[in-house]
């Protein structure tokens, strides 16, 4: 007989956090627990069509409802939050994707002010064929539609930010939120530093798919049924959030300008080959230079996210982060077994 | 008999806010209030001699008190709270400033993350004569020693954040804060667009004087004694802060990378010239790029703050942001007249 | 009986180019032709110990020597050189990397100027073993090895710049140069826009591999043996450099900061499915945004290079430039079957 | 009687240069000598009416022509030299201005590549008061006038660049070129290090004025009639262009990001008072962060320009780069007596 601990949420209507920090946890989770949980879309639901446009439908600063905060017991300062993805699976047979004015890559924004006008505003629904795993653009301008390959992810998890500060949930930082990453999806493990008791851990923004950089500033935007496998790992900090899959060690950077984030991912890799498998620091920057895998995951947020992926076949004996991913696989294994 | 309204507040000691937003406001204002007020440095005052090291003296988060929140009433979100700088005037003879590790324009930060080990943590005491309005600088090494004029200003002043967020006092952005511009010195009048009820407007980080770009990350940091008067602009937002002084008109943006900081001040103060005064925008965009003034407040904060200002006399018939300046101006008369 | 022509060069010793643009024609090249030539690595073959600083052994400005440049017949301005990689394969049996003191993204450098010293100068020597593919890492302190894929490259080919410049070897802009992509690999055609009568390209910098931002500056650096066949597309510009290969269009930006760096090579991205696919704009932003693939090339370089990578299985009908790529894999075919 | 060496070069109308390096000298220069020249606008003088758009008639990439180069005699690599600005005087009565689509810092741009559609394309002509030393600008959009004081300066300045370089007239960087800084005015010395035998010096780009940023990207744009002095510093670098007036020393850096040029001003400026002026590293970087002013040059150009300006007065004693200013005001001042 199984102890296997297994909590089910999805929130009330008036239950989603739109911030990380500063929202009452909806539940404590004893860390070795699964989390079967519903995220509502970025949107709060309310692009349904192509005549839905976020200007006039949604309701600032509601936007990017997360489903938490979970309170991780024994979670402390200087600990880390290990949430491995155990699924991630669209909840919807449609996503939507957007422009939204003054946002994205290719446009004037707020904070690169210009004197243009926006862009224009348009809404695609996008089809998902969750059988086949595809999502389907349909062009706005001719009857061109060709089929992706569906890649479920969540654009944001994180946990409470340090400095006493409360930061919206469109807003990627150290303490993770909005980083928008297609790294993110399941199979993984996301390791995030504790900065307050608890941790008050959260997630959302699932998408179907998106591309590296999330060029326009909306992914293929769809509510999700995920399950989260949750540990900790007692006395160990994590100054920036990492990811690790069976496959690849993967640190990241959130912050402007662009090279900024590039640097904290790429220092952060070349510590991590340090700290948990032994290479000194000139080697680790070497191996680091010849090995990396470099691809954007957000140029459009308030702050960008650059990602930087090591293959594990190239690592030095060692286990990244104490062995959690490893761990918190087998915990899915037999959540797999029991429940799914 | 006046009716002049003046109000004093000296915080004590566990009285001190360290975020724009997230504090109880220690005092209600009624608009065309004056504020006699203290403000401690952004040490908190543990630094006190050479010794006093920031990383060991300090206790983050707790740096950059600030004296607040005041509760403006009346104050609703898309109005402008003007603060007019009666007198900033510092509060002690000596001042401190100090490099900090891995903080500053001219070193790897936690954001601009390399491989090098910090710079020296080292701490310069400033003794400030307040008849002869100097600070001496005195070299740690060698002996050479020089007064530079004393220019009192705030680095902080700010309200609460929207979008629900709570910020550091640390970080300056589109509600104030952190900007450290030497602009905000006594005869000026700032303006704050209003994010929630109140505004709770707060300031603090007395500078006696600090270069532009504020280089190292620390001024010449000291308590004030602050006299300030409060308006309120009803019915008018201001997207990012904007300062006022008898001869220019100041715009400021403050966001990383620094170009989109230059953008967002510059793009406002044409802006401003077209609301306030008339200009097409296009006209407003020529005769700004021959006549703006463009120092740099800071380039080592949370965000870099860059300034535009732009001279009165070259501005067409008009009245910035409603006059507010000019009746702040009487207002401060009118508190000298009976108080100072 | 075959047409094929083929040339074969290999540079005498004080034959290389050291720049894009201002370097006399080494040959003259048909459209059409097939080029069998040798390239020395970026060290000009100085560095071949661990002994071997660049800052002792190097002679600046002579790094990263070109071979070349061929003018191409018939080139003219506004023209497009397509240069098919149907060979690249080391020259030797063993490679270099360092670090240059003051070089590298992890590094304070002398354009992000900061008051640190150099960091540690090293030199790694890389084995490569081309019956197994592969490059042997050897750390330098312990006794770490790894083996990692080999992935011959260049990272540098270009024409000549507009705007009457001669630009060091170095750098990576809109003429192409030291672009530093792993994407620019055998079996690719790379699209260089014409500047100059004859576009006088010229290639160089062969890397067995790299990673993704090319971290601290070097490669696994050595010299190559390469074939390349070229052709010309008459009458169509190409503003920044393009790659295909057969699954991928490829769109390059090189500048810094990184964000611009990115913006080009998206909005380029989007102006091609625009313009050979037949895309609406805003359609092809979406489209764009969710399959796009962004690694970076390097973040280390005078300019920085972002990689927009679109896979041909989600594109419209329709060829792109031309059906170039196409055209040069047909005549790398006829190579192989005749010379290779 | 005097041994005043003059020379007198007024460019014949195919005589400009359109580079820096490249160009064969215009005439030869013996350090101490006092050079009369004239430079064209930076449109080549085709732009004289409210009708002549640079994009019908300006011919890239002819644009910012130079007077110039002058082979300084005696220059050699590792020299610097310095050049006196005696006289910056208006050769017309007329001044223009203008938006370039896709130029500027409020625009999208071929380096801010954004999928908005160009600004529209206007100029101001500005009437130049040479005898009230006012510039008179004229909205084109109602009626409004405004006179500004007139501040006569050269936009370009700069010798051939390392690094086999050539580069357009356009850009700034370390060899000077289009650093925009206001700065540059009458009663300046500007030093730029020598990368190639003869330095070639050349200079052009006058401005009646401009603002600080250059935020349109063109400023009152005009013909002048300069009075310059020319010495040479032997065995002494100079990495960046250094400015030296009556009362500051001025450190500049061109490149992009933002902050990296400030970063190298400000670097610059700290080694210089260390350098010059004997104050050990740390004490440099603490008084620059206390007494610098930081004005934006230009933000607008293919590197941004980044000036770091420090008192004189409180500066310990020693000389700046040997004492040229002084020499060089004194050859002025004679030139003033005999000549002038």
């Amino acid at each position: 007989m199984s102890d296997l601990e297994v909590l089910s949420f999805t929130p009330s209507a008036g239950q989603y956090a739109w911030t990380f920090g500063g929202a009452e946890p909806v539940a404590r989770v004893r860390p070795g627990t699964v989390v079967q949980l519903f995220t509502e879309d970025c949107f709060a639901g309310r692009v349904r069509s192509e005549r839905d446009l976020v200007s006039e439908v949604c309701e600032f600063p509601y936007l990017n409802p997360q489903t938490g905060p979970f309170y991780i017991e024994g979670a402390e300062v200087g600990d880390t939050v290990a949430v491995h993805f155990v699924e991630i699976e669209p909840a919807r047979d449609w996503a939507a994707s957007t422009t939204v004015p003054l946002f994205g890559a290719l446009t004037a924004t707020h904070l690169t002010a210009l004197l243009h006008p926006a862009l224009p505003e348009l809404v695609w629904i996008w089809e998902l064929d969750r059988g086949a795993r595809t999502c389907r653009f349909r062009a706005r301008h001719g009857d061109f539609t060709v089929d992706l390959p569906m890649d479920p992810m969540h654009g944001t998890v994180g946990v409470a930010p340090a400095n006493l500060e409360v930061r919206s949930a469109l807003v990627p930082d150290a303490f993770g939120g909005n980083m928008d990453t297609p790294e993110m999806r399941a199979g993984v493990t996301c390791y995030l530093g504790v900065n307050v008791p608890g941790a008050l851990l959260s997630l959302g923004d699932g998408h179907a798919r998106q591309g590296e950089g999330e060029t326009c500033g909306v992914a293929v935007e769809t509510a999700m049924n995920s399950v989260i496998a949750v540990d900790l790992i007692k006395g160990r900090p994590c100054p920036w959030p990492r990811i690790e899959s069976d496959t690849h060690i993967i640190s990241t950077g959130s912050v402007r300008p662009l090279e900024d984030a590039f640097r904290i991912a790429q220092t952060d890799l070349v510590q991590w080959l340090s700290g948990d498998f032994g290479l000194e620091a000139m080697d680790a920057y070497q191996l680091v230079t010849q090995a990396v895998l470099s691809p954007l995951a957000n140029v459009c947020d308030t702050n960008y996210t650059s990602v930087a992926k090591f293959p594990k076949a190239y690592l030095p004996p060692g286990a990244a982060m104490g062995g959690a991913h490893q761990r918190l696989r087998e915990l899915a294994g037999e959540y797999r077994r029991e429940v799914g």
